[in-house]
């Protein structure tokens, strides 16, 4: 009898729970929303996870269902909870994941650092908002956004019209003059035990994650403390089980304020892989089946992520040729089609010298450019 | 287009190459002897090795043809080569990890250092051979053995007169008296670079690896260079590709001489998954798809790994006491049933101070003594 853990949705964060659950000894059951998605090596059904009845069928019997994006319905997460499944994280946490209103709402309460923000109903409220905030604002659509989709920089209520015309709030928020992007993984078990991996710098161009540098260069000290802080904070006062992402400005003037949550492994998490003793993708299964935790330690002084963003069609037709050039660089490909700026795989180094390892991870990737 | 690796045989070894060829984005084919091997989860096609029709529907189309153990006869090896398939190793190096005696033949040939051996065709044979080496000798069928099985230390003709009576021509070897067991993991790919691995120590219960320590203690020096030498000199004169794992004696006269061979990942090098740049698992995948090799350098000074031998029917029931004990430890199961002495899963710990190593490697094995 081993354990059987069920992941709703069939992409590369699924596809990266398969290796460790093959080292564990653990059952993967993935959900694919299509035929050839990412983990289809898992893939024991595929079906709308939208959707109450194909989800309990696919998730009964498992010791744990959890998630590679968040967009599976209240609904069908309560839906899962009365038929007495372990579902992690639960639909009270992942709530603050799928609903970005919600989430502002709840830091706010819990006195958390985040921008000053408003619930928009209409024009009127935006334009309210502008004036108070220099006439300029971030403004989102509370939920489906990723990648940058369903964020706009605003100066105007006309500049997301499509928007009110769909007849849903929006969230406003200042706009924040940040000297980077930094994100905190940690990892919570039903029990309570939370984990804290060293913060990381997250690159961003147009609003994609393009490179992750960890630890986070110059955060030993009282920044790296308040970023474990705040996201032991939030895991523990929402309740996440398993991997909890949260993304983070340092400011110009030097705090940090929130951004997004993820509540489950992140982009900003790969680095896991070969940097830390264990990885967020091993870390998350053994949080949702409620194991004791992995040491969070770095392997390595320095580990640098870059994102493989489109790629070739053909990517192992240039493997040869990224191996010869840098034999210890770790590759990662997802197995998804190409299509442009679309995040088909990515590249890792490790090492002592942070130059030296930047260097050869945006060597190796740089082999995969179109 | 992703590439194709067909792997004949569906046990641990085979599982294993799953997690890197999903982390490289390659297809793992496998060929399983029955339902339920450990590697199911990649596996496509349950069938028989030795029919020449199954393996070469199996393997139609894949880029390298691989093994999870040495049982697949010439035959078979043969018409996948005149069908045009890479196979790696190909049926010429194989030959040497199927047949001990031709194996002891062609080391010999080679100069390489071997125990005194002589290929016994009946009684008398076994006889000579006794007299000649006080009385006792290691006698082996030459082909099938694994894990103690096919080797006898016998002291009179009586104790083979069932291998005798089946009709098979024996290989004798002399009784080396050794201070311990090492084993030499090398790579080569069919380009013909060959990398290795450091030398490590084996220890055998009845005849089975119970514990690896990497590198072996004392082996930095001469011991190291000449356990490097040797396996590299077989890799190039056999032609090997892929991974080839020497079993070697460190006698107490200070020679080296080679025991065994293995032409595929092998049980002393589990510790690379954890403990080396590049496991031997990628290592391999590598190596038969003809891609540069990896570095083989250690990640921390020590790696020491213990088998799971039998073990409890459901050894997750025992992962939360283990975990909570060596929150380190990586375990590894394989996803078979219990039975005893059988190879279930194994334990390595990685850190810099030996005897800690071995320590907690050890404890976190024995949650799963039965």
């Amino acid at each position: 009898m081993s354990r059987t853990v069920a992941v709703l949705g069939g992409g590369q964060l699924a596809r990266m729970m398969i290796p460790p659950a093959v080292e564990l000894g653990i059952d993967l059951r993935v959900l694919s929303a299509q035929d050839g998605d990412s983990a289809a090596l898992a893939t024991t059904a595929v079906g709308d996870h939208r959707d109450v009845q194909t989800v309990l069928e696919f998730a009964a019997g498992a010791d744990a269902v959890t998630f590679d994006h968040e967009h599976v319905p209240q609904e069908v997460l309560h839906a899962m909870l009365a038929a007495g499944l372990a579902v992690r994280p639960g639909p009270d946490a992942l709530l603050y994941a799928q609903d970005k209103l919600a989430m502002r709402a709840r830091l706010s309460e819990l006195g958390l650092p985040v921008p000053e923000w408003a619930a928009i109903e209409g024009p009127a409220d935006l334009d309210g908002f502008l004036a108070e905030h220099g006439g300029a604002a971030v403004v989102k659509t509370p939920r489906g956004g990723y990648d940058g989709k369903g964020v706009r920089l605003v100066h105007s209520t006309d500049e997301v019209a499509d928007w009110f015309a769909a007849g849903q709030t929006l969230l406003a928020e200042e706009v924040v003059e940040y000297r980077r992007e930094l994100a905190q993984l940690v990892a919570r078990r039903p029990s309570g035990d939370i984990v804290a991996w060293q913060v990381v710098e997250t690159v961003q161009r147009d609003g994609v994650c393009v490179e992750v540098i960890a630890p986070a260069p110059d955060s030993s000290g009282r920044l790296g403390e308040v970023a474990r802080e705040v996201a032991a904070t939030i895991a523990r006062e929402l309740g996440v089980t398993g991997v909890l992402a949260v993304e983070l400005f340092e400011t110009t003037d030097e705090r940090i304020l929130v951004n997004e949550l993820a509540m489950r492994p992140h982009n900003s998490g790969h680095w896991t892989i070969e940097g830390a003793v264990t990885s967020q993708f091993e870390q998350h299964l053994r949080a949702v089946l409620d194991l004791p935790l992995g040491s969070t330690d770095a392997r390595q002084p320095y580990a640098v992520m870059v994102n493989v963003l489109g790629g070739p069609d053909d990517p192992a037709s240039r493997y040869a040729a990224a191996l010869a050039d840098q034999p210890d660089a770790k590759l990662h490909f997802y197995g998804k089609s190409a299509r442009p700026g679309r995040k088909v795989g990515h590249v890792t180094a490790v090492g002592d010298d942070l130059d030296d390892v930047v260097f050869r991870a945006r060597a190796a990737a740089a082999f995969f450019e179109v």
